[in-house]
């Protein structure tokens, strides 16, 4: 007996239900069999590219309302398995990479991308990646963040990322933190985080060059770039390969870290990249005792340099102890402190601004 | 009328004064002409080079000292003068780049080179350089500064070299600071220091190959190399081409960089370059205000990391707005602090304990 749900209106309601990663509805993938209706109670097999999957949660949680949403079926029972290779191969016939880059960059879908860049290390610029795409996030938007920095990724470790990434058939899917950041950096793939990564310029560039046109971000709001200090081969390959829609920079108010975020703004200049911004990290320190205000790296020169490059300063961010506390446990996400908020708005704003038409990844 | 002092004898004894950046005596390099005596007064003139050369001083001092010891000379006169292009030509006969780097190799004695490295950028790596050379400065040594970051150098500025450095017709010398330190640096050849180097890894390590191997050092007791961040090009090229007695890692409290400083320590092992020591910088600050011991970047974790890789914890340094300070006004001489003085000589002791025989630049 079948109660008042039949197994065809089952079907329809899951085509309505999407693989993000893949960007296809889970009965054209193949995902769903052996769909049973018993008294108001829909039973249904989900066969999953990889347990592992980041996205697991929302297929499932999306998968269930859609069948709940019948008139008649009052319960929901999903039973999930991993796909078997040759299951895998229907859904994706081809091995070659070229192929499947072409796949991957037919499903990414990247609305704006955002390169947060110093020139100089130690300024802060990866707890400003990270904290620009927390804000975004906790905005409600879809989030990606890129590691570019390749020999010193800091990344996965602010976000308490510890595992490998999933691979999908087509490819790698990013990590997903707490909060649903994507989040893809070489760390995520040593098999230690304190290996070393001992590689030349190309290498380094083929790496960033995966992590764009090679990783399954889906569909993103914003994808944010954390680039590495210098204006070598990182710095080119993203500015080079990557379409984007701007440069946020970031400085400490040391003039020596002045005078290496201006190479960085002439960089860009000369890659034709556009500048949304700098921001001044590490700008003082309010004491815990007794709230002396200290210019730890002396007295900002942060509009003086603005306006020699003729950006805009879009904030001046205090040490806090307590950012860094986080990023070292790996809880960035819990850190609140309203200017990163309004740094995100504002950067996103001035990204918006600038003439583009949604990015794909190249094929 | 001579007086007492023959020609010959001026000439004797100044074939006891070296150009110390050629390594020959001035005599027999062509240097010396017009030598006339006239009641006590010694007369000559010395053809430089090029008049910029950093040595002129002590040339000049040494070959006046030397025509005073001779009995019966009262006072010398020297009249400087550039060497002609034919002249400089009968010293050294040949263009050739292989001949010239041979030549170099030949002149350059460093007894000990010491990389400083800390993989993560921004931990002050560049200012713990240059104290170190300016106590082992300070404790009479003749010290160079090989600054092997291309794209973010910022050893000129803290010793506040602006100035091109001399070129001679044997290749390019050092700049020379306030206290003699010889200091090579891309920024030293830039039209401006604001310039962006953009350059990919072969240009970075062919530079660095070329500081190294085509820069009339002299005689040096040590040099110092500033590696940039990461384990890229450019630190692979200073470990493949340059004989290194050390490298000194730097880190700073937060765990982040002691895990990037941890990979720098694996990328040393892996190409079995020695390592000296670890030095925690930016351990604390002190409030100027009420002398609260505010712990900017977190608790130390220095002992911790440095069992990890069984090396000495050789310092723990404070943050010191006033040594960030005398960087940017290019007075880093002009700082003083014991801590600096003892890691110093710490260092060059461990430093020392490596077999080694002193090293020549490679032909």
């Amino acid at each position: 007996m079948n109660g008042s749900v039949e197994i065809s209106q089952v079907r329809e309601a899951l085509r309505g239900v999407k693989d993000p990663g893949l960007g296809r509805d889970i009965i054209s993938l193949g995902m769903v069999d052996d769909i049973e209706v018993e008294e108001g109670v829909v039973r249904f097999t989900l066969a999953l590219t990889t347990l592992a999957c980041p996205l697991k949660d929302e297929i499932l949680k999306n998968a269930k309302e859609a069948v709940l949403a019948l008139e008649g079926a009052r319960q929901v029972e999903v039973n999930l398995r991993e796909m078997k290779s040759e299951e895998k191969k229907r859904i994706w016939p081809s091995d070659d990479r070229e192929e499947l880059r072409k796949e991957v960059a037919r499903l990414n879908r990247v609305e704006r991308t955002l390169a947060v860049m110093s020139g100089k290390g130690g300024v802060g610029k990866s707890s400003v990646a990270a904290m620009l795409a927390v804000e975004l996030r906790r905005a409600g938007k879809r989030v990606g963040v890129l590691d570019a920095d390749i020999t010193g990724p800091s990344i996965p470790k602010m976000f308490g990322l510890h595992e490998p990434p999933p691979v999908g058939p087509l490819g790698m899917l990013p990590a997903v933190t707490e909060s649903g950041i994507r989040v893809i950096s070489i760390n995520l793939l040593l098999p230690n985080e304190d290996e070393a990564v001992i590689w030349r310029g190309p290498l380094i560039s083929g790496a960033i060059q995966q992590f764009w046109g090679e990783v399954v971000w889906g569909e993103l709001d914003a994808l944010v770039v954390d680039l590495p200090p210098g204006t070598s081969d990182a710095a080119l390959t993203v500015m080079q390969s990557i379409p984007l829609n701007g440069v946020l920079l970031v400085t400490s108010p040391q003039d020596l870290a002045g005078m290496v975020v201006r190479k960085a703004a002439r960089m860009a200049a000369q890659l034709k990249v556009p500048l949304v911004g700098l921001v001044e990290n590490m700008s003082y320190l309010t004491c815990p005792q007794c709230g002396e205000r200290i210019e730890v790296f002396g007295p900002s020169r942060a509009m003086e340099t603005a306006d020699r490059l003729g950006l805009s300063l879009l904030a001046q961010l205090p040490l806090d102890p307590d950012l860094a506390r986080r990023c070292d446990a790996g809880q960035v996400e819990e850190y609140e402190n309203e200017v990163f908020q309004s740094l995100a708005a504002r950067v996103m704003e001035r990204a918006s601004a600038v003439k583009s038409t949604p990015i794909f990844a190249k094929g």
